[in-house]
């Protein structure tokens, strides 16, 4: 007999059927004894009279399971197998390090995180994970619809740039290497050659702060697109883009969500947008405080927006443009009526920033004085200058933080929760 | 007038279009000068009679060009732009150091390597790596529907245990890490999660050597599942997959294959498998040098045995399966019948081997046991070994070099042909 999954274990009433599994949990109710197995997709209950096959067995043993499919309105999902043949693959004779069989796994996060390969097999984490799945295919479903190409760059850099301070380096054959921060320069360069980029890999920074919404590697999404007006063309196609992820995710994944416990949000048809500047005046006004004339938001200052933007505007997104030419990288494009400004933007989702992204200079001379500006010798960026010499048009872009984009729906309290097995200052394994 | 792409003028026609792109080529015939626009889609042919635009204009300026779509079967594609109005967005002034506007880029490998962000613009290598982006979009989608989960799993890890001597060192806050040169243990974790798993990323290997078929970076395509019988399990699933990629890109880029020149291979509905000593023997028979006794294939014997299995067998893919235990990871499940041969296989294509994979050890004594013999510390693996004392089915799985499926593919004759940005021993940049 083939084994069928635990989720299609319903749809058998009336059939004997196989499944496989780990011995979820095994309770005796008077002569009857419930076992759950759970496979990589679900659970299902099988009830049995004879236990005696499990003597030896503690939880996340591997069985087998034959019985019928009858229906039974007790059961969870309203099916159960009877009249059982129960074999044991793998024996487990000690109980796991972590109940994963409650509704939630009790265990402070760092023994949680010591214990991942056993932690996450419970059905509310995986239900977490696979909705991050979820969104990786649904980002890449979209844009791919959109005419863009998915691209792997190098993570391995000879040169530290783009930001040197937080940058991990690497013995490369006794020259020094570093990890890539961010595929910046390298998805530019690609819209030299397809126009409109995705990539989804990891970054890294080497921020020597351990806070609950910060990863020392994390995933990126990142996107780039060319012959735009100015960056209200890239927060377009971002603001679709989060639409159709969230979408996706609503289709495919209900029964993650409820397992996960995730409420989604709605995406407005068009995200408000504030001005950066309007935005201090505002919380000037209505905040306790003022931060006018600070070069970027505080996370208090995300915060207090995001409410304000959830209460006045119903909207859990929230656009912020015009930041400080000051505070954002060189390459961004200065805004056209005020080079103290720039075309960059961030956006907040839930008074937390999820993307940063903005217009960049494309015009080589530009590029090259905006580099020097910030201290930067055009030489140690040649080979990222040299799509600008030979000609790139309009273009900007975005990347979305992976974790951050799951931790702030999923509400998590801390960035490493959205990570299988995250790194931070004190942790590197598992 | 809304900007539309060169890919779609020519349904366009009677009716006036924008398009906009990279100055690809312009050649005066007579009183008639031919601009070829390039965007990041295609090319497209307009007819001008007076250039006095782009008079201080190189190729890879960027244009728009607004004109009227005619029927023309002279011109590539069967149509052009007549009464163009031409306007110059970004005026390039000296050539590019790489000609992309000829059949073939006519540049040492290093000179190109060394000018990759222009001279990938060039139409026949960016339809190469929109092939190799198919490739992983059908990987990703076939897995998919078949129940796998994708995991992102991390780069940088503790231990340099899976195979010490050709890893990189990272500086991690004063303490040593390590880039992962495979996702193996996680992805086998994961199958203690989801069953079956997938993972599409980077891995780094410090081999410190360079040959046409070695990358010190590359992507590596990794699948693990579980509630497996043996190997031949993984095999099948990979038969299976192999080809939904490759049918993938023979319906959706024809038009790249035709551009860069790649000839697809047939993949067999059961693809040929011989035995490791059996091909030694049939070696020793007919090759005119006697492999046998050698603990894995030379170069030469995979190169044997695909003209082989071509000749012989009408296929581009061969199993070899039954690897010698000293040779394989120690992970590798021996085969039941003999211990000193593996349930290991590799899937040689066209000569070359393009995918390793195999059954692994799933119960925890006999897992620490192996780690002893190869000199492995079970302290130093723990947190992967702990996966395995609470409870692993049955699994196996294999990991594909994209790079190198490319390669062979389109013929290349180096796997840096087949990478946008390579990295080896001498080279970091661009």
């Amino acid at each position: 007999m083939e084994r069928i999954r635990t989720t299609e274990a319903a749809h058998h009433v009336g059939q004997r059927v196989k499944l496989a599994g780990w011995l979820h949990a095994l309770r005796k109710m008077g002569s009857l004894s419930f076992l759950v197995v759970r496979d990589g997709f679900g659970t299902f209950q099988a009830v049995l009279q004879d236990v005696s096959a499990l003597a030896h067995c503690q939880v996340e043993s591997i069985l087998q399971v034959e019985g019928m499919v009858v229906t039974e309105p007790q059961a969870p999902g309203g099916a159960e197998l009877r009249d059982c043949v129960v074999r044991v693959l793998v024996p487990i004779a000690e109980p796991p390090p972590l109940s994963i069989n409650k509704r939630a796994v009790k265990a402070s996060l760092d023994v949680f995180l010591n214990h991942a390969p056993i932690g996450l097999r419970h059905p509310a984490q995986r239900a977490l994970f696979r909705i991050q799945a979820g969104l990786m295919a649904a980002f890449r479903a979209y844009l791919t619809s959109q005419g863009f190409t998915e691209v792997q760059t190098p993570k391995l850099v000879g040169s530290a740039t783009e930001s040197g301070a937080n940058v991990f380096t690497v013995d490369y054959f006794g020259k020094q290497a570093y990890l890539a921060q961010s595929p910046q320069f390298y998805k530019q360069l690609m819209v030299g050659v397809f126009e409109r980029v995705f990539e989804v890999g990891p970054v890294f920074r080497a921020e020597p702060h351990a806070t609950v919404r910060h990863l020392n590697e994390y995933v990126s999404l990142d996107v780039e697109l060319g012959f735009i007006r100015d960056h209200h063309d890239v927060m377009a196609v971002l603001n679709l883009l989060i639409a159709a992820m969230l979408d996706h995710v609503q289709q495919q994944h209900a029964a993650d969500l409820a397992l996960a416990g995730v409420d989604l949000p709605q995406v407005p048809e068009a995200i408000p947008e504030i001005d950066f500047r309007a935005a201090q005046a505002l919380m000037a006004e209505n905040a306790g405080w003022d931060p006018r004339g600070e070069p970027d938001l505080a996370p208090a200052d995300e915060k207090w927006l995001g409410d304000w933007a959830r209460e006045k505007l119903g909207s859990d997104f929230l656009f912020v443009t015009g930041y400080p030419t000051e505070k954002r990288p060189f390459y961004t494009m200065p805004a056209p009526h005020d080079p103290a400004v720039t075309n960059g933007f961030d956006l907040l989702f839930r008074g937390t920033e999820l993307v940063t992204g903005g217009q960049r200079i494309h015009v080589y001379s530009q590029l090259v004085q905006a580099a020097r500006t910030k201290g930067i010798e055009p030489e140690s960026i040649a080979g990222y200058l040299e799509a600008f010499r030979f000609g790139m048009p309009p273009h900007g872009g975005f990347a979305i933080g992976l974790e951050r984009f799951v931790m702030l729906m999923a509400g998590l309290a801390n960035l490493r929760q959205a990570s299988l097995f995250p790194r931070d200052i004190h942790r590197l394994s598992p």
